[in-house]
């Protein structure tokens, strides 16, 4: 089962897709929410019995598939040849960081580049939306059970804030404003096998990543395993799962510029568009000068 | 002006203190959120206007001062004699971290040590809440006109989280639940010398930290300027601006283990008291297995 998030001329309207037709769960659900999720089985079940009403995806305009999660938690290096273009070696455990909540974008929003950004980096990813709270989940526990489905996620990253920037710590290159475009769908766990989805990214329609979800250091289940251990995962809450080679970091492909689009898919979990704008770095390609 | 939020048997109640009096904002502003606020000026107004109740602060149990914030974010070894006990040097520029904002807790609620965790620390910090959304803020603003008012926080960590098994991202050692206690006060920001307060804690009453905010590094204005440069700070939002030395990080004191009290204070802004409990680490201090 697929749902979404949908806008419209009177707001933002969930939706479910059942066989060939969607419907509208606005009466049911209101809208997707930390609050609704734990009812998108009943959801599901009503749309197969006939007891909502048609909607037209027709020219469909998607926004994040949730509201206001209250965190968005990410893997790093969690591709082996991704840690070798990026300069590390695998990790021996799922390196996690944060992204702050207001990152989240629509998975079609244009993307701006801020001033002093030279280095902006596309990254797609499998992410997991929580769909049930999660704190020291036990090894006979399943953490799928936890998961309300899947979706996909750019990662979109400044590495100079990132790296050169940050003292070591990566938030400060995860959080420029609109930097999670996230969805279209969110497809749930049953509909997926998480453990061999093809990825892709393209820049200007010119490939840059392509790999498989077959190829990940720790897998969907252990990563809400492993991090269960550390904190409380809960509703809502998105899970970026890291991502695989041929990003610019890599020094293979330039970093981004205003003008260009960066085009992520997922196979079975739907496709995101993003055209960057600003005004970019300076014509030098430095970027402006170093914050107070 | 200090603004509170108490816990009473008709639910969370917020409260200002006006001169010698407190009084019951329930009425003007229903709760401190992201959303009130803003209009914590009008709420003193009303209250120097003798337009509200007056509210009994006898034995009362304070919550923590602001209702779900959006992002907990943390600076880190901002104090030299923090940053030498912790084995690091000053860093050149603010260091920034995140925590889940589910690790908020009530200043006086009880800490439970995850089974697995052998090195729970404390940090009395300086905090500010985010009262305008603040984003790039150039040199001609004052980044105070950005911060609603101050607080107190312990900035729980656990050492073998953050350090061992993080491939060096501290958040992970920093999202405990319940590890972020904050408040009893929000004070405005004109009651407050923020370069001016002395911050100490105490384990089982014995001295732990005692600096003052002179000694940070990168004082407040300088954090909110920097950290606008690389994300949207919203209203709400919960700034921590490092702790001083005297952590057990240090060497020269043992962790916390259940049955052991915390107390931090910061003058003129109030003081915390936490019981630590669970089962702690097994008997030879070395903690649980690892995660899966």
């Amino acid at each position: 089962m697929k749902f979404a998030r949908v806008r419209t001329v009177h707001g933002t309207r969930p939706v479910v897709v059942s066989g060939d037709e969607a419907y509208d769960l606005s009466e049911l659900l209101g809208d997707l929410t930390p609050t609704t999720l734990p009812l998108l089985a009943e959801a599901a079940t009503a749309a197969a019995g006939g007891r909502l009403d048609r909607f037209d995806l027709t020219d469909a305009v998607f926004e994040a598939p949730v509201a206001t999660p209250g965190a968005v938690i990410a893997i790093g290096m969690n591709y082996a040849a991704h840690a070798a273009e990026s300069g590390a070696a695998p990790p021996a455990v799922p390196v996690m960081f944060l992204k702050t909540p207001n990152t989240i974008a629509a998975p079609g929003d244009d993307f701006r580049i801020p001033a002093r950004a030279a280095k902006i980096d596309w990254e797609v990813e499998l992410a997991m939306i929580i769909g049930k709270r999660a704190y020291e989940l036990t090894d006979d526990e399943d953490p799928l059970d936890y998961v309300a489905g899947f979706t996909v996620v750019n990662d979109l990253s400044e590495r100079t804030f990132q790296i050169e920037e940050s003292g070591g710590q990566w938030s400060k290159g995860k959080c420029v404003p609109g930097s999670t475009p996230i969805g279209p769908w969110l497809v749930s766990t049953d509909d997926v096998d998480h453990a061999a989805l093809r990825l892709r990214s393209w820049v200007n329609d010119e490939p840059r990543q392509d790999s498989t979800t077959a190829d990940l250091i720790f897998d969907c289940p252990t990563i809400i395993r492993h991090l269960s251990q550390y904190l409380a995962l809960e509703v809502g809450d998105v899970v970026l799962t890291g991502t695989p080679e041929g990003v610019a970091l890599s020094g293979r492909f330039p970093y981004l510029r205003p003008g260009d689009v960066v085009r992520i898919e997922i196979d079975g979990l739907g496709a995101q568009r993003q055209l960057m704008t600003g005004v970019g770095p300076d014509a030098a390609g430095q970027g402006g000068a170093g914050p107070a």
